[in-house]
């Protein structure tokens, strides 16, 4: 089932050849972080993470230094909030190439600086280079307060599937800047860290969203052997995303099915612990959005245009690496897929 | 001091803003890794470190990809052993060009492995993205057996100043890849993980050769605010690399002078430890390269051209930013330099 997305496949051949560390918690794919236990006496543990941003710079995703150096941030301490630990700090690397000017630099440490105060944490260590592409790289330290982590694995049937917010915001953002809609999308994520320390007491199985909402359930459900029933799902995708497809004339679910992410947590939660979960997320002010449930049949199913359907993820999730990078191409796909979600 | 050196003012620089981790153990400049505590009560810490390989494969200096392999994994172990820490394992991201086939990309991988492999760690995650230049970056993960790490300030007056094995085949290497002297040089070099080991309990001050041999010095003289004498240069430098030097018209001294390291380790021993270090070194069957002392008075002191001679690192050290990449321009200073000195 992993091996259907081609993201996941070329992991597995990267990777192919390298042991796993016996005192390493999680397989490949299992965990938005790295899970390691300290080969010594004292119990000890790190969760660990490493994600450059590139592409999204290369494209003009990402064009405000600021915004860049916010990213590299949050997009690496929300995978340790994915796993249920709190940040101990980040390195980062940058590829920095000569033609940038000193205030542009500049406009990259801040971003950084206010993403990790926000997060409560601090810049580490790091390393610098020239090339000829603006490239940053961060590896984030975390740690949980216990000894329990978070992975994408434990779900079952019957299961209630939430968020820490809403979705779509991500690829909203993208449409905005590559189709040129008139609308304005705030797009600033921050790493779910709070919430992830009421997401740890009571789930088993956490993701953040950093592809996409579908996406990121997709793979829980590669993982799992599992589907997914997600009840109106108009209700759960945010509101100025709605607004900024509209106007590109772009159906609303591909805010759900794009590939660029908001960085909320997707995680289940067990029946009996439900009433429990939400006085918790309750008493730190957090409203978590309900998204459906837990089936043992594969697939994700959605009731769009009056019915429901079962969505072609393994097309939808090549599609990127299908089109490289050509964004038109991308879009006819996707408006051909809606067309045939009409019929 | 520190920031009569580009770079030291570059780091400087971009780190200006952010704030210190309270449970980091060493300053900026300070450590080959950085150092962390956790904040919590079990005592643990941690040593982790980041650095990319970028200008060595856009230069045509690593142009074998089972060597960018190797070298992502040796730069950043060499770290973790310079600050007296085994290695728990590796994170790599990579950026990968289209243009790579699969056979390349599995050279590199294959050049990864057996470098985790030689230095009896683990490849514990990673990441890839598209780019227009093949780059790598890795974080490397360590921990000392109890509390102890090395810094790279301690030395005092008076203490002897070791390398782990000779110097000048980095340069030597990039003399052949650059000048395209005749000579092969063999060039996969080993972090220094087992004489680490040694090193940590007798030594008070460490850094990687990564630089070049002279450089390292240099960065531990301005840290120190200190000075060293090196006693017969030449009897420290690699025979292999005096060949190739040779054979490319090149003075002997430029081995140790040039930016391209071998990843030895430099480090001071007290004249009390010595003995006791010497016969620890012995049990390994590793036999330390003694390079000279250290003295109050700053600067790095080499006999050249048959007289003690004070060697300018400041500008030798600023001269591959000033070249800006240009070889040409960067040998032909050099070749200036050496006129001087021979007056």
């Amino acid at each position: 089932m992993l091996n259907e997305i081609d993201e996941n496949r070329m992991i597995s051949s990267l990777t192919g050849k390298f042991c796993r560390s016996p005192y390493q918690q999680n397989l490949i794919h299992e965990s938005d972080a790295e899970l390691l236990f300290f080969p010594d006496n004292s119990g000890s543990s790190i969760a660990v993470t490493i994600d450059s941003i590139s592409e999204e710079i290369s494209s003009g995703l990402y064009e405000d230094p600021y915004l860049i150096g916010w990213m590299i941030v949050m997009v690496n301490f929300s995978d340790i909030a994915a796993a249920g630990a709190k940040p101990l700090g980040i390195l980062i690397a940058e590829i920095i190439p000569d033609y940038l000017d000193k205030n542009y630099i500049e406009r990259i440490q801040n971003g950084i600086n206010d993403a990790v105060n926000k997060c409560s944490s601090f810049v580490i260590g790091g390393d610098t280079n020239s090339g000829e592409q603006l490239i940053l790289t961060g590896c984030a330290l975390g740690k949980s307060i216990d000894k329990k982590y978070l992975k994408r694995k434990g779900c079952k049937p019957g299961d209630i599937i939430y968020s820490t917010g809403k979705g779509g915001r991500g690829n909203a953002f993208a449409i905005t800047k590559f189709i040129k809609s008139k609308n304005h999308i705030d797009y600033f994520p921050e790493a779910r860290i709070k919430e992830s320390t009421v997401i740890r007491l009571y789930s088993e199985c956490c993701i953040d969203t950093s592809d996409g909402f579908l996406s990121s359930l997709d793979q829980l459900m590669r993982l799992n052997d599992c589907g997914f029933i997600i009840n109106n799902w108009m209700s759960i995708v945010d509101e100025e995303a709605i607004e900024a497809a509209k106007n590109a004339n772009l159906p609303e679910w591909i805010l759900l099915a794009g590939p660029h992410g908001e960085f909320e947590l997707i995680f289940t939660i067990s029946n009996e612990n439900e009433r429990d979960f939400l006085l918790s997320a309750g008493s730190i002010n957090w409203n978590p959005v309900k998204l459906g449930y837990v089936t043992s049949n594969p697939g994700i199913v959605l009731n769009i245009y009056n019915r429901n359907q079962c969505i072609n993820m393994k097309t939808l999730r090549n599609l990127p690496s299908h089109s490289q990078g050509d964004i038109q191409n991308y879009i006819e796909t996707l408006m051909h897929y809606d067309s045939i979600l009409r019929i």
